[in-house]
């Protein structure tokens, strides 16, 4: 492809995923859903105006490193270190249950009895995509309903971040099963290796760049510098762990989380990230998805994945409230606030085309759940707060 | 390449790139000259560890197209209105000489009495690449020596601005002759075609986005507008008008020079550009330079380039002045002054080695003349002025 093309596509790329993208937070939807639509419509599903090159893949695969440095970033260490037991039983819930009702469906759906290791790590792989809650468009619909800062909110964020950290270790583990040399033991001794190495070296790292963060704060330096830490540590947590690179954007993240600077970092990364590699990544799943491949089986498929991945989340997360103390209405309310899925559960799926574990036919499970889950929620919390202000009410009346 | 190696490649070039920026600027030069020897020790010269791939240099053509895109957005259409008849002619003949010089130099260097077409192209090409003034240093100096609101500070700020359109309408122009099919007459129906049709579409846009920037000011839309508008423009001029995709992008930073929020997409386009993509097209300019390739032969050019280079601007952009009114050390600032290169002479390099006009090895001969006029100009005006006051005072002396 010569780069005059390079350019045509890249300016239709971002103005329409921009323009869907709006079109989508209008009818309420996540902006990233309509720059997949955009991207769905210019490819061969339709348009046929921009094809999957080998740049866009690669400006796609920059754009995801971006995406998990800034997750990382986002990583509140302190408050990590703070957010009781209960938070962290509720995560722990959280992960594991959708983990194993995806593998349930996968391996139910395509009535595989007795799987082999390759046809397990698919069943698997599915069931580590619905494991990464997003809880960006619950935290907006608490913030509006002004509940974000009752006991039940903040048991839904500080889940929220302990669940990422559980399920880039999940997703960590079952990736590294995908190396063509790998033995159980060598892929736990490698991905232990590299987590002990990361957390010593680490805080090296952060020990350093505290102490020029503090010399030069608010320069360029500090955010070029990050990002060359998260490319670096993806390319070396890929290439001499076989810990996906995605892990290793995601921790570069966290290490950098603690500093003055982490969000001053995260807003210039913000800005290359919307500008062009967001959107070229989003659209890019569009492109490849074709619609005309799809079929009844995927989309029949697809309604159960969103069934299980909603259903795992609020029984997941909404059965250890209950043991954790919190009430009823509450359970629910936790449960169905954990259930949003969002850009990272597109990460892992691009991620497991790439090492084919996922079917690029999947994506449409993917979105339609992301779709769903995010439509859903905000409707489901109001309905769900607007009902225990009654019943208190009604409470009230009865003890008063 | 498989996208590991990008990363590797790109945490590589990213913070060796930011190192020797800052190195060089310590050392008083353009930070962009330590951009590029970080690319010429990364390169084939040296270590070998970076490869000049296919997406290495998508990345860079998409920096020039931001680069260029930039300089446009500066360019100040109204304080253009207003420089008056002096700041034109300075740029007129600023432009002028240089680009018989340099057309001269290569013809004579290279003893070409009776050159063809195509070696004509040639010298013209090496010509122009010294019409393009990158005045930021000696805005620097000026602002340093509080000389910045002087008359002669103001001639060479507004010379610099239409230096630049007049740079790009020659370069337009000479790059237009490289296209296969080219007549003369067809040529240039097809750049005025292109400029006229620009100057009616884009003023169009320019209202509607005018009308948008009004209602929607300060949000991320309006930059991405820019940014596609950019693309999108320099792929039209270059695939229907046969004009340079850089002028394209230079006239839609125009065409958005004039919104109230051009600041503000400027500010958002310079975030992507020193994070990765001005990094990597400085670097990749290094990258394509191999040392061991290099002879006596151009180095002896390169440093007749560099004389020829500094004297032209001197002289041409000295001599008128010296019609225009300005008194004798007064030319010789004017002309100091305008003789600082930057970026858009390695922007034009890179286009001529893209179409054929250049060969790389020349990219020193370019690289010194930056680097001599950036240490160069500082100093002089410093003299310069020195003198001037020491005289004034004498002047003083005698008419007290």
């Amino acid at each position: 492809m010569d780069t005059l093309d390079i350019l045509r596509q890249l300016a239709i790329i971002i103005i329409a995923a921009k323009l869907f993208g709006l079109l989508a937070r209008k009818l309420k939807a996540p902006q990233v859903v309509g720059e997949i639509v955009a991207g769905l419509l210019l490819g061969p599903s339709l348009f046929n105006w921009v094809s999957q090159s080998d740049f866009i893949t690669g400006l796609a695969e920059i754009g995801v490193i971006m995406l998990m440095f800034s997750a990382g970033l986002e990583t509140n260490i302190n408050q990590l270190k703070k957010t009781g037991i209960k938070a962290t039983a509720i995560a722990c819930s959280g992960v594991f249950v959708p983990l194993v009702a995806g593998t349930l469906l996968y391996l139910g759906y395509y009535r595989i009895t007795n799987p082999d290791p390759e046809q397990l790590l698919h069943a698997v792989f599915m069931g580590s995509i619905i494991t990464a809650t997003s809880v960006s468009i619950t935290v907006q619909a608490l913030k509006e309903m002004g509940k974000l800062t009752t006991e039940v909110g903040t048991a839904i964020l500080s889940a929220a971040i302990i669940d990422d950290v559980i399920g880039i270790i999940v997703l960590t583990v079952v990736l590294s099963f995908r190396n063509p040399d790998s033995s159980v033991g060598m892929v736990v001794l490698k991905t232990v290796a590299f987590f002990a190495i990361v957390v010593i070296l680490g805080y090296l790292v952060y020990r350093i760049l505290k102490i020029l963060d503090a010399k030069y704060p608010h320069t360029r330096r500090i955010p070029i510098i990050g990002l060359a830490l998260a490319f670096g540590l993806s390319y070396v947590a890929d290439k001499y762990f076989g810990v996906a690179d995605i892990t290793g954007a995601y921790v570069a993240g966290v290490i950098m989380s603690s500093l003055d600077d982490s969000e001053y970092i995260d807003r210039k990364m913000d800005v290359n990230s919307y500008m062009i590699f967001g959107p070229v990544f989003f659209a890019s799943i569009g492109l490849q998805t074709n619609v005309h491949t799809l079929d009844t089986g995927v989309l029949l498929f697809s309604l159960c994945f969103v069934l299980v991945g909603l259903l795992s989340k609020i029984v997941g997360c909404g059965s250890i409230s209950r043991l954790c103390g919190f009430k009823g209405k509450e359970c629910l309310i936790v449960g169905c606030g954990m259930m949003t899925r969002g850009e990272v559960a597109l990460i892992i799926s691009q991620k497991g085309l790439a090492v084919g574990l996922l079917e690029s036919k999947y994506f449409t499970s993917v979105i339609l759940l992301i779709v769903f889950s995010s439509i859903l929620t905000p409707i489901i919390l109001k309905v769900l707060f607007g009902d225990e202000k009654t019943s208190k009410n009604e409470q009230k009346k009865v003890t008063t």
